[in-house]
């Protein structure tokens, strides 16, 4: 690779440009992002990156799903290309980083290689997965699940929002029902851009995370069925009531998670009383349940303590409750030889890294079990994620590109 | 009194199928009954019951708040006419008795004395309060109320339910804000029929509650505000869980209640969580509580210890928690000479009877602190209330009439 390569930067004020710009789409008087896989909002964000796409000179297709692919040609057409990408859309009350700095990463990688007049060797394709974050539509990231063949498209397009709507209007609505074929689009290898989510890095003060693994995820819907009566008259021995239940369950949980630990977490992100009123004691409630772990062990482990937890905790408030697995996702073991490949690229750069698990699930956690996949991380301010205030500084998200590119760069190979 | 009044009954037959006829007005499918105040299915209720006064012969008249006002002449029509009555709304999901009873009762035994000819010393008003169940509007009994003075009819006029509407555009909307200024309408006493809604006097087997006090409640709306995240990323000892601190509130409370039991009950009977997501961490939720004691030093001690658990459970969470009293309704303490005159109606019948606390919060209660009040009770069906399973028997529902009726017959006096 020449020098001049070699030292090539994506354009940092660009970069950070682009993702200030995109997040009006959904902004959220807290300074977030609400944008709604599929919903009027995506569709905006949708339509502005068509737009920066095409303009940089990438082919667009959308597949059956509305995932958007942006193919930027190499020398040799022949190859698959390196895929780079990442997601959209944000959780009802998300940030303006989560998703977007790989998507927008990509689209700056592309710009950059543009402006330097570099081709590569093989093709790259940048994307834009539907429905990441799984907040509107179960499960998470079905797009890139369907891509790899775990479920159907026709499923997919089946499933419903909490309004009954199900994919597939909701893609008609917004005009993002694409013609390919979900999976048409190969890739030679996937790489995604993404803040961490969590503590680790900011705590050691490193700026890259080079992902050698992502937790497991146990997800399941709950339902406690106890009995309803009068709040004022039903004196409390007599009681089967549905919220205390549900509170031994979160308890149980966290501290099934806590014994675990540190390598588990587990969560209860839902619960909603039927026909809740302030002097009826709850009689029903729907939960969901979000278990995960990087140890397949420790996943079967979180499984059968929780649901003994349970059997014994409905038994003794007489009470009925069922617990449904609605998804498992494996932990995630990242393509080695990709894995170095970023490790390579961060070095280079000259930047502080260290290997981390990905807590959180991504699209390159499900590409990975077909194509070889890796990811990078950068910092986020505390950890925080999934929340408006979710951060990023504009130099930890200039380096995680650089590293994309790089590592892009080392995939593809440059035509000489 | 003579031999014929002494042993006159209500129609058993006649008072158990008004009590199903009116179940039509918002059935639900399990049997119950959904007939939220001053909706569609309370205005077809309160038509029925307003024909059918007419047409026992009552002048009709209708308050501020829309209760409902039926008066039968007397023969001394200087005095303060006897009142007796309940309400006709229900619970979310609510049954058949509870309040029905105590209202379409005092329209047989209004009947009932219209087919013996009996005229009364003083006059009788047989009255449906508005809104006694609260859950549509808070707070609960709140026309009662308005009428003994607690609220002005403009501040309970401008009370909005959950979609916003006030309960005045509520009265517009079924046409039933009436042209009575709130109180105008006078009572001597006041005598309220109603199921226990607990499980005494079932497990005693006796037919008669004849009931002495009633439990003072206090209501609170609290909130919840610890830290969104992401469910996958962050670890469990940074987590600061709104619901996990839920949990721990609803166990305390439910701890607290029995430690001070069995004199007193607490529930959490609502619970959102702000913009929940399966994998997201609940970072808000707002809930209420319902404590109760016949006992104004339990009442206290309840209140205060509530409090100091959730300030525990708040600095150890590292979460917000508010906790607003919303409502403080002290304990009632019924008219001695009323009570007598309940027991002694009860014992003159042949009826098993006890003295008894009611659990929950009635219109009596509210009229018991201007004029003498008291209350009869009936069992029900494994103390169940506030629920579409709710049940009485064809039996005991009449002995509570014929109880009604003669207590009634003893303060009004019969003309000679």
């Amino acid at each position: 690779m020449s020098r001049a390569v070699s030292n090539l930067q994506i354009d940092s004020a660009r970069l950070w440009d682009t993702i200030h710009e995109t997040a009006q789409f959904g902004a959220t008087p807290k300074g977030g992002v609400r944008r709604l896989t599929l919903g009027p909002e995506d569709k905006q964000v949708r339509d502005w990156f068509r737009k920066a796409c095409e303009a940089a000179g990438l082919e667009v297709h959308v597949d059956a799903l509305g995932s958007m692919f942006g193919l930027r040609k190499g020398r040799d057409m022949s190859k698959a290309p390196v895929g780079l990408g990442s997601h959209l859309d944000t959780q009802p009350t998300g940030g303006k980083f989560d998703g977007v700095l790989g998507t927008l990463a990509a689209l700056e990688v592309v710009r950059t290689l543009n402006d330097a007049g570099i081709e590569t060797e093989t093709p790259i394709c940048i994307v834009n997965w539907t429905n990441e974050e799984g907040s509107r539509f179960a499960p998470a990231m079905m797009a890139s699940a369907a891509y790899v063949g775990d479920f159907t498209t026709d499923d997919i397009l089946s499933r419903r929002d909490a309004e009954g709507v199900t994919v597939g209007e909701a893609l008609d609505g917004i005009s993002y029902r694409g013609a390919t074929p979900v999976g048409t689009q190969k890739f030679s290898s996937f790489v995604e851009l993404h803040i961490e989510q969590g503590p680790i890095l900011e705590a050691e003060a490193k700026t890259i995370g080079v992902v050698d693994s992502g937790q497991g995820v146990l997800w399941y819907d709950g339902k406690i069925v106890g009995f309803e009566s009068h709040a004022g008259s039903t004196p409390m021995p007599l009681r089967r009531d549905a919220l205390a239940t549900l509170a031994e369950i979160v308890l149980a949980m966290e501290s099934i998670a806590k014994k675990h630990g540190p390598n588990a977490v587990g969560t209860i992100g839902e619960a909603v009383i039927a026909a809740p009123s302030r002097n009826v004691i709850p009689g029903e409630i729907a939960f969901t349940v979000d278990c995960r772990s990087a140890d397949a062990g420790i996943m079967d482990a979180l499984d059968k303590d929780l649901r003994a937890a349970i059997a014994g905790i409905a038994a003794r408030r007489r009470v009925e409750v069922t617990l449904d697995l609605v998804w498992r996702k494996p932990p995630t073991h990242f393509n080695p030889k990709l894995v170095d490949a970023v490790e390579t690229a961060a070095e280079a750069l000259g930047y502080s890294h260290r290997r981390i698990t990905s807590g959180a699930g991504h699209d390159a956690c499900n590409l990975n079990t077909r194509i070889p996949a890796a990811m990078v991380f950068v910092p986020c301010k505390d950890g925080v994620s999934h929340n408006e205030l979710e951060d990023a500084t504009q130099a930890d998200c200039t380096a995680g590109a650089n590293v994309l590119m790089h590592t892009v760069l080392a995939l593809a190979g440059v035509a000489s």
